[in-house]
């Protein structure tokens, strides 16, 4: 299928979300796309005092939102920067307090359909072994 | 069950939230207990830039947020101020785009166990029957 | 909306499920539409040897089973027979273990659109007000 | 952590499961382990009449119980046949329609708490690279 290899460079990507979604980076840029690959995408979050819980924990919705825009990513690398894909459906399971640092967040697609795109996404703190953060999510692909 | 009555009023909660979690407030106050009861609450998010995402629609994460906070808040008002609850899943579906106006966040426990609580919670928009978002999460209650 | 009143009955459902899925009902008949009404459905799944577990207690493939086809029936008794809806996801919360009685599925649709159907199904053991099993799910409806 | 190894062989799960899930068997027995390593598991559902639904292909619910006993092996295996594991949580993205062939299950687990196990299952037709059925779940392990 087409569909299992990207067809945007992780720079086209990156120019079509500041360009798509400059709110991403308010307050100073902290995602970043790493790298893209057939069904697969890495985003980096880089640790930023706004993404942060007292005590220097990063808060859930920072980590959601890094879980969310690795699939969008994602998809987009695949099926190209017109379509207008909206999330539908994420799911999360939150399983180790994430470190003081940047997080990675790994995303693989499981499906590419014509309608529905789904993934999960196992987030890490850099350098480390242990998901911190499991998603899973579906996104509607207009026809 | 003790359990299923409130032990703190909601002005207990708000000044508990105030206290422990101030980046809740970063920019601005937005989210706000508004009722809390029996294995209840309901918490209402302002309509503000930060939520926003182009096109004046609000943002995935912040509706993901509200809906985390209205279970904890939801949570704490039943087990009290000292527990200190922990997320460890949520899912949503994300169902319409919410209007721009106040989203309002209905939560209502479904189980309120020693170790696990879980809950779910319907986002509004607000004056609006729809169901913009609906979400299920669990926390983790120490011992 | 003509979506949010159900066209079929729930005899004319419980004929096309019988009809459509007879082996719902190998080992004898054990679920059944109980009710249909404006985005809901009601449905009880008998006590039966076949559905529980050592001890007594009702097995969780039997509750998803439960779950999965109350959702089915809901969306079907709104959108008519003829469409093949096909269940693109499903989420459980096990929240207390079942007695040894029937069970029932109450279904809320909070979504019915041209795609994609999201409801939520709250399973209790009959005559009692604690929800055993809450079920969220997403049928994908052919164009 | 000792827990990142697996304490039980897949003979010695397969011998606790006949003697604790009699009734996964009832009928004839469809599941078997087929390995167990570090934090994973492999199980197998075979091809047959009882997991059915018309037209040949496999039920939800099936895929559903594959997915439940596979988490259910892997933890077991690391934590040995004494704890009594509930499934707290379990999620499903049904992707694609399985083949008229075994299926087989990839348990890989995420974290292995001394309270909370969560895992996520990979479902594939037996020799297809395709994911068709993609879990994650929790279980709570009592103290």
């Amino acid at each position: 299928m087409a569909f299992h290899h990207p067809i945007m460079t992780k720079d086209d990507l990156a120019a079509f979300l500041d360009r798509e979604f400059p709110q991403l980076h308010i307050g100073g840029q902290t995602y970043f796309i790493e790298e893209v690959g057939p069904l697969s995408a890495r985003m980096r979050m880089t640790y930023h005092e706004r993404h942060l819980r007292p005590g220097g924990t990063i808060s859930g919705p920072s980590m959601m939102a890094l879980a969310d825009v690795a699939l969008y990513a994602a998809i987009l690398a695949h099926i190209g920067p017109v379509a207008l894909a909206v999330t539908t459906s994420l799911s999360f399971n939150f399983l180790r307090k994430p470190e003081a640092r940047d997080l990675i967040g790994e995303c693989r697609l499981l499906k590419l359909g014509k309608r529905l795109a789904v993934g999960e996404v196992s987030i890490y703190s850099e350098g480390r072994a242990d998901v911190v953060c499991h998603a899973t999510g579906t996104y509607s692909i207009p026809s």
